[in-house]
């Protein structure tokens, strides 16, 4: 069967990767072709090349790559957007083949970063154990069926569905409330529409490193009443000491006062990147104080174009 | 000879007063009629009953009043504009009766403001002397030929234009850099034509008295790279404690960056008058940033289409 | 009988003057000498040739003079410090010779100001009236007793404890609201002591014109909670379109944030002149929030020494 | 032999690793005991417990974990402080076994983000290759003396000091210019001296989410002439949206500029921790503005304590 890239979406896999419980929230990408990649770089490039209509990575938090390298990639490769964002809460199961116990598990096998996410739990009840890493949450897992080399896996709660494995503890993890933020990357020039709880992602750089540049730049934000849920400076990497930001900002590019701040910040950045206006995941609407909801843009934009036309006058400040 | 109000033209007489120095550098007021009246108040109520076509009214450090009157006026009168900017330096003679002299000078006929601008030379060239008040610095001057009460009186250089006077002594004002700026103001809603060397004025209040409000405000300004050439603030006078703020920009509203900042500011506050755009009396021009020039306005806004639009990708950032 | 110069207190007379109803708003003036000056200067001059201990000047919303005069007076001479404020209601009665009635006015006498504020009444009751022009308010009205060209006066409500003059009407003023602010200007270096109820006042010239310094001179107040309730440019004189801005912020420099705040202002502006913290004339107290409270900055100054001593360690954040 | 906590130094070892090669700029460190462990969460535990007298850890754009981890231990752990900056470059050689040829390499063993970073060189040179992921960059390269699954491995350039391997390949990464940047955390109370080339690190929140509050905090930083080098949002982890800041400001807390906006900051946010102040790892002097530096704080702390002290005046401005 040959598969189309616009049925075709990328993913860290293999299945039962939190990045694939990601993509299950993706209604669109039911049915569809389920791409397993390596690593942001390869999902990125799917989408790039047009063998994907579409990938799914993590972005903040996470525990299978992404973050920093996601942020970098969004920066630097041109024509992508952000189109959907996803929240996975990362818990974890220690599992192994069936009829092993606890008691039997002398080598643990794990992706390193979800191990140290783990390590207070092990150290607790297999203070003895020794690591095997894995290249994923799920080779973890897969390679107790192919090896005897380790007892047990740290994986994802959904990790049965796919593998015939016996769950020896559940609930694992350091932090039981750790989420991981995914976001759903293409190269559609199409915007989500606006549905009142929206988030607007742009990575902008300053104009130079004087003191109070970053001020100036939150300023475009703060005249047009405006909150960010995320700030994050990242090296460009020509020189050190040389960043961009990485900004989430509450609305939708069609919110008046979202449009009117990339104005704004796109005359003050030499180098701005738009990476789209979508849906936010927590679905938490985004509250304006009148005084900058599109009424007030609308509203100024009538009194200049009156003060402009050469109108008679109306009564003084109004 | 019935006079036209499209051909008339008010200021703060009679004639060889201050207020009349600035209309003459009117060119279009020249072969018109000028009507003297005796206070900024006639001379707006003028132009609001359309007796004359503009008034000539002083608005910063007048000696003829003016100032908190006129501005005070141009908040709370509708539909008045100010269409130009003159600057008069503002330095006296001691005139008298053709045939006195300094020493014969017991008694000084003087605007009660403009005998404390030229106090220091009084108090040491006539320590003796005693001071009769005038409702204007050209009566004072006149009065001297209808009545002996006075032996000489502080006027404007010009006044031996009108009056048949001896000048006892010139520059007898303590400070010779003094200069009074003087607007024209009219109802017309036409605007001056930008000039590259032009400031716009505007009159507006803050939301409420938190503190930070006036920073906020100013941001609006700072966020287009737009200096503020005057800042005052002025009791609205309904409760003690409330303010308004005069406020003289660089810059045309036809300037990009202006016009954007009369939306910003519009939005900011409850009650925006504007007085108008119109070429700065020192014709010095406005140096701006690259930045926040016409082309970043229009190169900003095509940016924001393009990515509204859902046409192809163009490379990152540009 | 010798005066001594620390028990005099100069205003602009004479008595029954607006500004001497100013001073006898304050408690340590009664039975003290009060001597009558002309103008600003004059009062000012007193004080600082120790000739008077103290002099009560307009400084806002005048019909004397004062505003500018005395804020750009106060810029400039050395040494001067406000120790008090008060307010007065600015209301005009207009008075004649006993036995005059309002039918019988043909000429008003008064100081030009006071007759712009009157105008109103004027034109409606006595539509053919001629003006006197005045020196003062007071001399205006004595001025009945000693010469006939006038008819009637405009003067303050007090007039009458003055002279034996007759009312023909009150509340002639176009604005019965008005409201003028006046200061006592003396030389001490002893500061009124903190009420809760304070106000400070300063004078700060901007480092040099880039747009954005006014906002950063702001933020010297904003980043201490600090709420300003007067700011008013003023040319410096030396070159057009060269400021110094005379502020008033809410709080005693005895108050933690203000003398943090002032500190700020310091290093920011090549010439700041500190005015004095004196009791507000409306006694309103300044609402302050915790985060700027004394304790805010008695507690961050522990939290600060903590970490330069060496001491053991707090627990984070504390 | 007995180990002494203050002679020992733990970092994520084994030997080879670029921790370790940042531990080796730490001349302090030479000849002590250097105690490798696995993460960064063991490092900071051996600091916490005594177990050593200091970590080195990543903290940014790190190969071997770091970054998130290391900030977020960093703001919850009590009572660490960073004593060092250090700067390491990350470049990658190919190693083998010895006599092993390029053409031969079937597998590769790499730490999977080593492996990510280098990825462009390997599909190149290597496009049938596998990849068998390792725990470290430096057990990847180990593995290939005790085991045969993989034909060559991904390791630091100074791996060939600690194993005897031949170098297939070098500067095999992407990017030639990645750099890490790593501290060295303990928990002496004992500020490092004052080079003029330093960096203080500080991890605050804001008191609520509400628009503009991040730009108040920068403001805290803007108005005392301090640049920040690093700031980057971390979620607080009590709930979605709520943010912490890490922020490295250039200078050092005994710079009074630096202790003033620590000042400022306390007052400000809810919770502030100093992580220390110490020598910048590039060296390069912070330029401070006249305005910002030391003698403007001692000038103006003088002249407000003469405004109080009711000393004599001296001239206005100065």
């Amino acid at each position: 069967m040959r598969t189309d890239a616009a049925d075709t979406y990328s993913y860290l896999g293999p299945a039962g990767t939190f990045t694939e419980a990601a993509l299950r929230q993706v209604p669109e990408a039911a049915g569809k072709t389920w791409r397993s990649v390596n690593n942001v770089g390869e999902a990125l490039d799917d989408v790039v090349t047009g063998r994907s209509i579409a990938a799914m990575i993590a972005i903040e938090n996470s525990v299978e790559g992404g973050v920093s390298a996601t942020q970098d990639a969004l920066a630097t490769i041109p024509g992508l957007r952000i189109v959907g964002e996803y929240l996975v809460r990362v818990n974890f199961v220690l599992v192994a083949r069936k009829g092993t116990t606890l008691e039997q598990v002398k080598v643990v096998n794990a992706h390193p970063v979800a191990y140290g996410q783990c390590l207070e739990w092990l150290d607790k009840h297999l203070p003895a154990h020794g690591h095997l890493p894995a290249a994923s949450n799920v080779t973890a897992a897969a390679s107790l069926l192919t090896s005897e080399v380790a007892d047990a896996a740290l994986a994802p709660p959904n990790i049965t569905e796919h593998y015939d494995l016996d769950v020896l503890a559940t609930g694992v993890e350091n932090n039981p409330n750790a989420v991981t933020r995914f976001v759903l990357v293409s190269k559609t020039r199409e915007l989500p529409a606006r549905t009142g709880a929206d988030k607007t992602s742009v990575i902008a750089e300053l104009p130079d490193d004087t003191a109070g540049r970053l001020l100036e730049m939150l300023e475009q934000f703060a005249t047009r009443g405006i909150n960010l849920s995320l700030i994050q400076s990242r090296p460009i990497g020509d020189a050190l000491g040389r960043y961009r930001f990485v900004l989430d900002l509450d609305g939708h590019v069609h919110d008046e006062r979202v449009a009117d701040a990339l104005l704004g910040l796109k005359r003050f950045s030499p180098n701005v990147v738009f990476l789209g206006s979508y849906p936010r995941a927590d679905k938490q609407r985004v509250e304006v104080v009148t005084q900058y909801d599109n009424d007030a843009f609308v509203e100024a934009r009538d009194w200049l174009r009156g003060l402009l036309s050469g109108e008679p006058a109306s009564p003084a400040g109004e």
